[in-house]
């Protein structure tokens, strides 16, 4: 998910006290993942049989029958969670060494909401060619792939990329994550609201990997009117700086042609997405049509406060955990990656991609309200329910 | 530690039964490793320490400075076992897929063995210069690298090339680690019989990854009379089929400049080292020295059976585990990557391979005897004394 800086800790709920930067170091201290074994190895007879001589019946078995590797390795649950630092959450390019401790976390919460194992593989090149070299070779190490923090546009190429060169799911979360979280809660806010996603002018501000996914994902899903900004206003076809993913992105949206900034693409707009961490000032804000909808998903500074965007929406979403609708990639990826490795699947189509943001957003259904458009991130229904609808729609694509 | 074949299951001790296929296959369902937390991800205010927002300050930190990366995760422990599948125990060029159950149960030692995590990393290229190009682009991921079935003649290229590319502790276990242990057996079998090292002359059968380390490190430690043999007979400068790694090891070699096969090596020898799977006949036996020792290293077939060496030596030592003496690498690099890790080297030296060798012949030397020359593999004392012992000697050599 976007997101400016990330400095300020936030207070994670009412009730406990917010985390300090003392909390935070503590529990990095010598990093957040570790190995274990899955079958004992305490005396002769377990070497004998995790090791050898016994080992050596199953790689000649694997030798025979390469398909048996999944079945007799971890890679079948295994994800690689793989980065080159260039966009590490609002920090920008730090470097493969300082995005570990995200990409940890990362491969942390695949093992916590998918139970999927997971090892973070930072690259210290970023150059395409070799980031896609590199992860061909790797190939027999891993499952499938999660593309995290590049930075756009080289996200684009190398996730296709990625997706031609490995017979493996591939997905580049901040992407897809994302995208498939936003559709979800924005099928939740039509249903609490009586709307239909075909019938609202949707405006995205933000036109790197998580405004062009999602502008997307909206297309694929009904939508009919999307407008996406970047930093130089309203994507038009041939509008200077509109070129490569951006160029085709505006060929299919902004069908009434508009151009100019912020404030022509919201007038009479009913959903804002922020994805991009510019301000949203309070008198654009108001140009937008009655009932909005306003997702200012910028961590840890929404593009505005949602008390000053509930004087003028119906339904305020954010990323963050201490206001309600919180838009987390973590409702997603878990399932994402468990249903298509569940299902053996080669590639995360578009159909899985909408298969999960139905999942999330009927488990939404149950409690649906303004305020509880999307499922916690903490409610264990999710993972479960998006995982086997990701695997249902691998297998009818098979 | 060199095999000729071994799919024949091993009695693992007299009173457990031997494990079945079965028992082995069903131990691989799913793979042998798994990833695990050491931080908590069950709240919000968990997921705001280890995730977004708090996991940013520990990124900019190690952004402003990146020796940090050791302290604030997992890397500092973290050993890649890196195989192209080349030359997998005994079954040979079998490929990265196949030799991943073997890497997986070398991963899971490294936890038992040396409480240090580990991640398999097979690559589907056996090109030198690729293989040390991915390393290279990956060395943020891990802290150190045991390369595992590395095909000779490029394992020695490999690991030298590694050394100097990655500023992190390279050794390739099938050279060393059995060259560790070998000397420690040696030293034990010495203490044993009141014999000298130097004293002693010394047939090493195998010029591979292994034979070419044992015989650098008993030289390295005061043997002045080491003679080693490949499929085609004493290693001679100027000999046929003498080139590379062979012509420099001939160099230091055979210094009585014999010439010939087993039998013209044998003769008079005093200790009799197989790496090669060559079978032994008994008749070579008889014409070493009284007294001789004999390690028969192969597995699961030792060069001669342990029954047939008694007659001749007055120690005898095996790879297996159902004989008494084991040789067996788990003895020396779980200590010596924990050793190496903790004292943040940047290499592995000769001294620090030395010291490990003293230290497993240190824990040996309480209950010494023909028939326990080193410690068994589950000795829990043998992976500290190692571990200390190298990480002293890297403090030395910094």
């Amino acid at each position: 998910m976007s997101s400016s800086a990330v400095s300020t800790p936030l207070p994670a709920s009412a009730s406990d006290p917010a985390p300090t930067r003392e909390d935070v170091f503590a529990a990095h201290l010598g990093g957040k993942l570790s190995t274990g074994l899955t079958t004992p190895l305490d005396d002769a007879r377990d070497l004998a049989i995790a090791y050898t001589p016994g080992v050596a019946d199953v790689s000649r078995a694997i030798a025979a029958d390469p398909s048996l590797v999944s079945r007799y390795t971890w890679t079948s649950r295994l994800v690689a969670v793989v980065s080159d630092g260039t966009a590490v959450l609002g920090l920008g390019d730090i470097g493969p060494r300082a995005s570990l401790p995200v990409m940890e976390g990362k491969s942390a919460l695949f093992k916590a909401f998918g139970g999927l194992d997971s090892i973070p593989l930072v690259l210290d090149t970023t150059d395409v060619d070799e980031i896609v070299e590199t992860l061909v070779r790797l190939r027999p190490s891993f499952g499938a792939v999660n593309l995290e923090d590049v930075s756009a546009p080289r996200c684009f190429e190398l996730e296709r990329r990625l997706v031609e060169a490995l017979d493996c799911p591939v997905m580049h979360d901040d992407q897809h994550g994302t995208a498939i979280v936003l559709l979800a809660a924005l099928r939740g806010a039509c249903t609490v609201q009586g709307r239909e996603l075909r019938d609202l002018r949707v405006v995205i501000s933000g036109a790197g990997a998580a405004g062009v996914a999602c502008a997307r994902i909206l297309l694929a899903a009904g939508a009919t009117d999307v407008t996406v900004l970047d930093s130089r206003g309203i994507l038009l076809p041939g509008r200077p700086g509109v070129a490569g993913e951006k160029a085709s992105l505006a060929e299919v949206t902004n069908p009434r042609r508009l151009s100019g900034a912020t404030a022509e693409a919201l007038a009479g707009a009913d959903v804002f997405v922020g994805l991009s961490s510019a301000r949203l000032p309070e008198e654009l804000l108001s140009l937008m049509a009655p009932g909005a909808f306003v997702f200012a998903l910028s961590n840890p500074d929404p593009e505005v406060h949602p008390d000053v965007a509930r004087r003028y929406a119906s339904i305020v979403a954010t990323g963050r955990s201490d206001f309600p609708n919180q838009i987390n990639n973590v409702l997603a990826f878990p399932g994402v990656f468990r249903g298509a490795l569940d299902a053996g699947a080669r590639r995360i189509t578009e159909a899985m991609k909408l298969a999960a943001a139905d999942a999330i957003a009927a488990v939404a259904l149950d409690d649906l309200a303004p305020d509880r458009i999307v499922p916690s991130p903490f409610d264990p229904r999710v993972a479960p329910a998006v995982s086997q609808a990701v695997s249902e729609a691998a297998q009818i694509d098979l």
